[in-house]
């Protein structure tokens, strides 16, 4: 397998990797421009302008764009992040042309028709309300309110009714005006493709943009806080979150094992401590996200109101007791697991064309498998040992949603953060 | 690539698929135990002892079966169905072995003591709780009980809390006694993966096993019905049911098509009819589900308080006028759909094993894939018009959750349906 990787005279980078035994492939375009390029009054603006890529373009209307893929057997999609707007397709080995003619088209050409804004906006009112029905999705929102406040960083993607309900066409032309520039943007295919097919057509469809100058991200500034939504639900649930390692980081590594050797697996500190010796609830993970220029590593959990105080406790604890006591074989286990994940990651193609992207945002060039490990099997226990204890003795955000009057206070958790 | 499929003499099959690009495999035990196996007085065990089989065998403790596979950077687990109970892991090649050793070990020696019961019950409990506060998750357990009522294939997978608060050690002995016989189990791998060595362990690990009479399963009768729940929530959720082939029904097919127009990507009829036109919903999808017996075809959206009748009343009125127009374009792109699926599929050991697994139990043998393809190709649009008429004019099961008073009765969508 061999990824290539080339530069349009415009900036637009393209990387590609061919796997000879698939038969089909996946082709993206990853573009930096997320919630965090969003101006307070642009709130879900890039969330808005995802949804209307898809509700036709100058050459195609919004049944056709979904037609032509679907007519192949293919699918498309799209999703938005705090850092970027993907819009990514599946197909068949012969449809990868059209794929990456469909998404060109849908990016650069969206029409913004008014009524489709219209009948959009309800769709994504209603993709509010499915988020807020959904506890252990919202509760991520607010967890990262409470982390971030007052900051692009803070604001939730989809954005409050009130903005999405007032967005306009020119909102949508001025967002794209300001982000959609080929230097901001990464065509990524790996599958059945062909590198040189693939940058010829990039260059036909792309070559003739012009540069945008990026938008200056503001810093993020984990600040932590509290946020107790109480609500008669069946769990209550539990997100805390801390500041950790951004992408570039030297000890983003040491934060992801981290994160795995305390709520990875099955074998994980608080999936034995909280379910497996207690009971006391079903789904408990700790993931390590990273930012261009921060970190945050989450934790959830849910449980029944009663012992709520004991779960929040609990998983305090067992934070504060990591730093002393975590062994050489928890973070070996670790590094074992990220080493096997990212190998098997690497046989489905969307997820290594995801991954190529992301690795040529944050390095503009794509690191070879065997330094990634590298730098996984340096991390050393001692290294874990002193980054939990870090991180513990740093703020601590924390949402809980439903019957939460138990819950402990940040300052108690904080307490037994450093106990 | 190669299928081989073998019987050891007490009737476990072994089913494995080389695919050699791979350096990772998928390998699992599907099993003819599922909640359809339960009588009622049991509704619930199946599950509760997936749950127990990760809780300690006579020669591990369910701390070592969780270090074991993931110090290899492994992962292991389970799901429990209406009719099955698999259990899988992912790993490297080098540690197929490893992993069939702990799949054996989990299924054939469970501990069940009587503490670690007690600690496995919290846990469920929670799940039923997680369950609860998850709206598209908890309808389809109130459709498929409106659409079998008082049956086993109508009783939720988790059991009734009261149920899962009594059971005991014999009762789950006696469940594994009545269902996890030789003849009831599938092994199958597919990935990095020798078929002889699968073979010869299986032999040795499961060689000994003595048959079971397979409990004869009660025969589904879809009655269809209605359950509406009324709650504070953001959205009105609403999931139909209609009844349809099983998955030896010449039409199942058919039946995957007609879903797939109607709500199986974004040129779909609902999706479009819907979202793309009407801005009603942000999720919406069709799936023909299909059992031993019976299938059921489900359709699910969510909406506001203020739009559900409509969103109702649109989705009946689509139905049934797809037996009259749907077009040779919608059936030729959903057979493509299909048959794209089924290769992109293809291309992961996880659902390659799993794929294997369900034409075993299915057939006996795993047809091969020109053959399948064969029968996509040969539906025909006049079928599916004819199939879209016959579903709409039987029975309907019908739930609503949420803000649900202004929907319509289930008398009123019958009615639609046929007009």
């Amino acid at each position: 397998m061999t990824v290539r990787l080339d530069t349009l005279p415009n900036g637009l980078r393209v990387v590609t990797e061919d796997m000879p035994a698939l038969q089909s492939a996946a082709i993206g375009l990853w573009i930096d421009a997320g919630g965090r390029h969003e101006r307070l009054e642009q709130n879900g603006i890039a969330h808005f302008l995802e949804h209307m890529a898809f509700k036709g373009t100058a050459r195609r209307s919004a049944l056709q764009i979904a037609e032509e893929i679907e007519d192949v057997g293919g699918y498309i999609n799209a999703y938005t992040s705090r850092e970027m707007t993907a819009y990514y397709a599946r197909v068949l080995q012969q449809d990868v042309a059209l794929a990456l003619d469909i998404l060109g088209d849908i990016v650069l050409n969206p029409a913004f028709a008014s009524d489709e804004i219209e009948v959009e906006r309800g769709v994504i009112l209603q993709e509010i309300g499915q988020s807020l029905d959904t506890p252990d999705d919202i509760i991520f929102d607010w967890l990262q309110e409470a982390a971030y406040p007052s900051q692009a960083m803070g604001r939730t993607i989809l954005g409050p009714a009130e903005r999405v309900s007032s967005f306009q066409r020119d909102d949508l032309s001025r967002f794209v005006a300001e982000n959609y520039g080929p230097g901001q943007m990464i065509l990524s295919a790996a599958g059945a493709v062909d590198h040189d097919e693939i940058m010829r057509q990039a260059e036909a469809l792309f070559g003739h943009l012009q540069p945008v100058s990026q938008i200056a991200i503001e810093p993020a500034r984990f600040a932590g806080g509290e946020r107790r939504e109480i609500k008669s639900l069946e769990q209550v649930h539990m997100a805390l979150a801390f500041e950790s390692p951004g992408y570039r980081d030297e000890d983003i590594y040491t934060a992801q094992i981290f994160a795995s050797a305390m709520g990875g697996g099955m074998s994980s500190r608080l999936f034995q401590e909280l379910r497996e010796k207690r009971g006391l609830c079903y789904t408990v993970f700790a993931q390590a996200g990273a930012y261009a220029d921060t970190g945050m590593t989450t934790i959830y959990a849910g449980t029944s109101e009663a012992d709520i105080r004991s779960l929040a406790e609990v998983t305090a604890s067992e934070l504060a007791r990591a730093g002393r006591d975590i062994s050489e074989q928890e973070v070996a286990r670790a590094r074992a697991q990220m080493k096997a994940g990212l190998l098997m990651g690497l046989e489905s193609p969307s997820s290594r064309a995801e991954r190529l992207a992301r690795l040529v945002s944050i390095w503009n060039r794509v690191p070879a498998l065997e330094e990634t490990v590298a730098r996984v099997d340096a991390v050393s226990r001692d290294a874990v040992a002193a980054f939990a204890r870090n991180l513990a003795g740093g703020e601590l955000a924390v949402a809980f949603y439903g019957q939460a009057a138990d819950a402990p206070s940040r300052a108690d958790l904080q307490e037994r953060l450093v106990a």
